[in-house]
């Protein structure tokens, strides 16, 4: 792994949690950092829902089949696109939003996971449901954040056999 | 703008570059940076094919309609996504990939854009077809990648009205 993109191979999934509040501060750090991402024509489709309520956490936790890391978190942000807006990128800017905050959070030194939702219907709408998430937008997924209770080493998944060069074939 | 995620707010979209070569050591870095994004159930669907010829940078800024300034840039990373892996995940995967590509390219001092491709069904054709894709993989951008001809200031677009606490409503 080359040393100067160490701070991207930090960014590892985290699922296990002390429990501990995530700081105000740190949640404005990770919307700042989300909304520094790139956008289809700039249009920025996304919206955040940063939930941090305990009540709220174990609500998610009980819809989502993947999500019981959200008890022990501190906090949630839902990534949601508005479809009017851009309905053909919607996807792709909001998921260029995500990765950001997750390479926030390894910054934050927080512990973070990013778990799907859109396109399963039905868990998008049973969360949409829960947050209450008008029509028009789609909800991309939720990202888990707390104080970490493991640190994986920072890696690539470099695999030269994905690589091509110039052309294909 | 909080200094911790000053390195994801570095990366801004630079259409402008000298002309000059990209390393093959910077190449084969941002690479291991796209790499290192998560996917969905770790399947890492994505393949990358890395373009550094002259006459095939010129033939790709030909194709896609706002791809110009590769006529000045030193590479292009075309990122794709294998369908029969994931077909309801890989847009979001090579989404978080490509958001790491261009993080890393700020940290390597690099200049570099995201140009979309998929869904625009047409663009997306040529392109397959110029750079020999096969079918069952989906040709989800382009990065742009060259020596910067202009260094942008870091900032989020941080929008406190896209943000919602706890639940929507």
């Amino acid at each position: 792994m080359d040393e100067r993109i160490q701070t991207i191979c930090a960014r590892r999934s985290v699922r296990d949690y002390t429990g501990a509040a995530v700081s105000e501060q740190d949640i404005r750090a990770l919307l700042e950092a989300g909304m520094a991402a790139p956008s289809a024509r700039n249009l920025q489709p996304w919206r955040f829902i940063a939930v941090t309520g305990r009540q709220e956490l174990d609500r998610l936790a009980a819809i989502h089949p993947y999500a019981q890391m959200l008890k022990s978190a501190g906090a949630c942000i839902a990534v949601c696109g508005d479809r009017e807006v851009n309905d053909a990128f919607w996807v792709q800017d909001c998921s260029a939003a995500t990765e950001n905050i997750l390479v926030a959070a390894a910054l934050l030194k927080l512990g973070a996971c990013w778990l799907g939702v859109h396109p399963r219907a039905e868990r998008e709408k049973s969360l949409k449901e829960q947050l209450g998430v008008p029509d028009r937008f789609g909800l991309l997924c939720l990202v888990a954040v707390g104080v970490p209770a493991e640190t994986p080493e920072p890696r690539t998944q470099y695999d030269e056999s994905k690589v091509r060069r110039e052309r294909w074939t």
